[in-house]
């Protein structure tokens, strides 16, 4: 099988060559990049000398659909909302990592992004794609919107409970943790070593893009929608994230019950792992892997679970998650490809 | 005036040499340490070479009493309850950064700290030291329990909201982040550069030993008791601290309206800074310094308020405050020796 | 073929299960422990959970010689001397990553590592194990000493002009820049997170235990000995190591004729990177991966040739290195298991 | 006294302001930015809040005549050179931290800075301010060219061994390592935190542009013109810098009569400290002060001397050298608003 990616030259996209290169069964046949095109992909990523060396080419639909299979868009919002339906149209596979296709609502995508939305069709075509929850409909799929890093954290974090039921209603605050690797590779003062290194920052509260997107996914698993507390920190480390889930209980589990219903909720997921008791994950623990780590602990003096959940935000939150969307669209094992142990330290 | 410091190997003690090394009217007289007892502190800290060259002795009442006029504990719990109450009898003023005489109830001490409290009249006698709140007992004081870093930073971001009343009892959730230096300078695993760096890890989920001192002083201000949920987290930084604080609103406040009354509550206190509507402080911001930077934000989907606030732990969370503390005591200006602007970048 | 490893509760030891695990012929079967021996291995290292899961088990030659056909050495100076020669009575292939089979000189052993040194015979028996250099002894070998994180990047990086006598004799410098992780898991004051971020230190100024290891295997490549100034710092990052490598010319080339010099020594060797003119690498270039990348200016005002050789200490420098040697000596590819792209960012 | 700031919206202009607000005799009266100018300091830099809140202005070199007696230029290359005589020729006493006017010789700037350099009368003008080797002539300058990052702590680390002409000619090798704040605040991909962090990089060998103030400066020391290899790296922390130097030795001088040299020849120098026999100085332990630490090593094998210089980069590389120089100036004590204790950990 061949593939496309476009917006080659960003990190979510170098990380899909990374993972890629070691697929048995997908070779990268293009590189796409609107900024950067006519340069080889090994001067901007150096990297990757010796191991796959092309040019970045310009964005054709024609010219893809001739000699790929597959298109990944690893692009900023609002780019694959324009250039997608066209791989579409010409029977491609996509898989979207940007967020243009996530919300279903179009009006959600207008007020969290400030851009106009994806006509509506096109909307209701994406399939979600966290594998975990949304297993059947992935398969059958041949166009996904990837999920954001900070969704698929926090949602594997809470569907087991929220599922169940046993979370109150309109208490849920997720307070999330992110390297900076999630604000790509763009030159930005606010992303430079000097100010980001030592220091923890809180940013954009309130008004988080992945907020409707977490509670659009979350009424699709409890049946009912909720607005959820949601606040971001940029953390001083490349890799990353990590969403502390905090809710309000609605029956009286305690830390082992939950873990035994964790548990057995991802026994058939074999990126998700859940902690033992009195343990709970770092992030470093899940680096450069595809896994999902979730660590829980009930508070008995306040009725409260916290939920802690990680993962690698490049892998499991972007590239490693498209990679496993298609293994599951092609009917391949889902873990083809992605056999990462974690690199520790 | 004439200091000594107890502990002065530890990150705690280096910090109070930084800090009066340049105050106008202390000098640092005699260093204090159990374990490198006999070796001189610029061996231990060459960043003191030149500067404050002495050697380390050994813990006695006598001598202090003889030498010193004020005796800052920075000491790991269990350590001051022995020796301060020495240093008490022979008419020393004592500051205790440790966490041994902050908790009024012994009973918690035991719960929290898993070992012996200290006699329940030296807790009586100690002044619980966060000079924005506590202004009147600090000045009369002559011991002081200096609060420890997470209190600070969650105390100071909660005072004015809490005392106004407009926080829904019992739905106070605190997610602190820490920089490294706070678990101090002992050799261990869990502080390894390798271990520590591009991660994120939470730790003792429900059993922080600061859980019960927020929660008491918290008491203080509203009136009444109530439990907190709070978990912290470990950063890969060296310094700083931030506590994220989530409470439901119980009053119908904006935003610019909770800044309006911070701004009023602390109008006195130069070293609480609070940010202006839509920005959020970094802990990079109040490095190095004895500032703790709030920025608070009514989130209108879930009438939630959330506040940020930010500290450098080693100084407004431990040696800056036990200065603030001292000057207090000493009827001068609060800000003495204490005017550095943080180091940034 | 099964592996045992002994030091598996260290780094080098956890580098070789992640490396193993992904590697088609060999199968991790028993994990081998001093200090920590009976504890699980996914309690220890948590990001190995659900990948390997193993108890750490005692030393035991007769043990080792039943269920493994191949025993890695992860250990710290001093212990494989001890117990490496017990298994290869027993027939086992040994690679041991630690130094004590190295030095072909016991009296080198001696005065750099100041403990008593193996027996010469033993010392004999040991090929050392640079694979781009030492192919074929490598291949017919049974025993390897697998070369030490310094000289690998250093070696690597002067190999080809010592080889063509292009470097004048008794110039060459090396200025050795190591991440913290080649300390290993021990807790020590100086490896601390907050000791060592934000700073870079010298350290071990002509004392470094791997300085006659270059020497000697110089020695080999050039036909004669001669004395090398070598300067090792610790830089604030876990993995990565770099060589800046000084030496005054003997032959009149230019870059570009060296870089075609390198090229050409290197064009059957998978993991050795020559970069091109005017740009030279950096650590994260090859992290998480078996490359060595290298660099090559020639300074026309001083006629002197710098050389920046860089490798992922942890993989190249060590477990990497090791798996590339068993390769070789099972008559595998080279890369078998080890084609890995590195992780950046 | 009153100072003016032009470029106070970079790294050098905010630690200029830092260190500024606490100088007993200097009052920063008036910051000026070309790119940010009609925005507040506070805005670009919050952890001025409450401090120096001040409207960032246009440069005009009258207004500046009239509101200020000193002009600090913390500007890139090729900007002082245009504005500053117009401040010289209004009396102003100028210091500009860029390279500017540091090289005599007007074709060596066009040759390095790729600029058209300032008129050669102007260069004549400067006396270049690094304080420990030319004290007679700062003290009566009122026009200062500050030294460079990697030349200050360069020739600290080589005078005196230098004028002892205890080095052998034209075998001097400089190994630069500096942390990114260097870089300044401008949005650059190679400064981004996920591009630096983990990862030491080589940059511009053989042509960084502080090359030939060195050697300028040696001459000045030495008596004669030698060229030295210059390599630089970009080191993944904030602040420090250190430069590793290399030497043949022309005398037979054990490390122990080096350190005693240079304990003698600084010993007026409040900012120089020579470390004791067989340790050598971390950047940590310079951090946020205008200490330049330095320790010594002879290699009997080699008969080379081994040099490491430390410094704060943004301090005694840049505004605080800038401040010791205005002290001077005017005839203050050297150490003025600089008695800062290194901030550790």
């Amino acid at each position: 099988m061949k593939a496309g990616i476009v917006g080659a030259n960003g990190y979510g996209g170098a990380e899909l060559i990374r993972l890629l290169t070691n697929h048995p069964s997908v070779q990268v046949e293009m590189l796409i990049s609107h900024t950067t095109q006519g340069e080889k992909v090994e001067t901007l990523y150096p990297h990757l000398s010796g191991i796959l060396e092309k040019p970045l080419e310009a964005f054709d639909a024609d010219v893809l659909a001739e000699r790929v299979d597959v298109v990944f868009f690893a692009t900023p919002a609002g780019v694959s909302k324009e250039l997608l339906p066209k791989c579409l149209k010409r029977g491609l596979t996509c898989i979207d990592l940007s967020g243009d296709f996530r919300l279903k609502d179009p009006s959600e995508y207008e007020t969290w992004y400030h851009k106009a939305p994806a006509a509506a069709g096109q909307l209701a075509d994406a399939v979600y794609g966290l594998p975990e929850l949304n297993r059947r409909q992935i398969e059958s799929a041949h166009f996904i919107a990837n999920p954001g890093c900070y969704p698929t954290a926090s949602l594997l974090g809470l569907a087991p409970a929220l599922k169940d039921g046993a979370l109150e209603k309109g208490s849920i605050i997720i307070d999330g943790k992110s390297g900076v690797s999630g604000s790509g590779r763009k030159a930005a003062t606010g992303n430079l070593f000097s100010e980001v290194n030592e220091s923890v920052k809180a940013y954009k509260l309130g008004t988080h893009q992945h907020t409707p997107e977490i509670e659009q996914e979350m009424a699709a698993i409890s049946g009912y929608r909720q607005s959820i507390t949601f606040t971001t920190h940029l953390i001083p480390m490349t890799r990353g994230l990590m969403c502390t889930i905090y809710a309000n209980l609605a029956k009286g589990y305690s830390t082992r019950e939950f873990i035994e219903m964790y548990r057995h909720f991802y026994k058939k997921s074999p990126f998700v792992r859940i902690r033992p008791l009195g343990t709970w994950p770092a992030t470093k623990e899940v680096a450069g892997s595809n896994y999902c780590d979730i660590g829980l602990h009930v508070d008995g003096r306040t009725r409260r679970l916290t939920i802690v959940s990680v993962i690698d935000n490049v892998v499991k939150g972007a590239a490693g998650q498209a990679i496993q969307n298609l293994n599951m669209m092609q009917g391949w094992e889902e873990t083809t490809g992605l056999r990462y142990t974690p690199i520790y330290p």
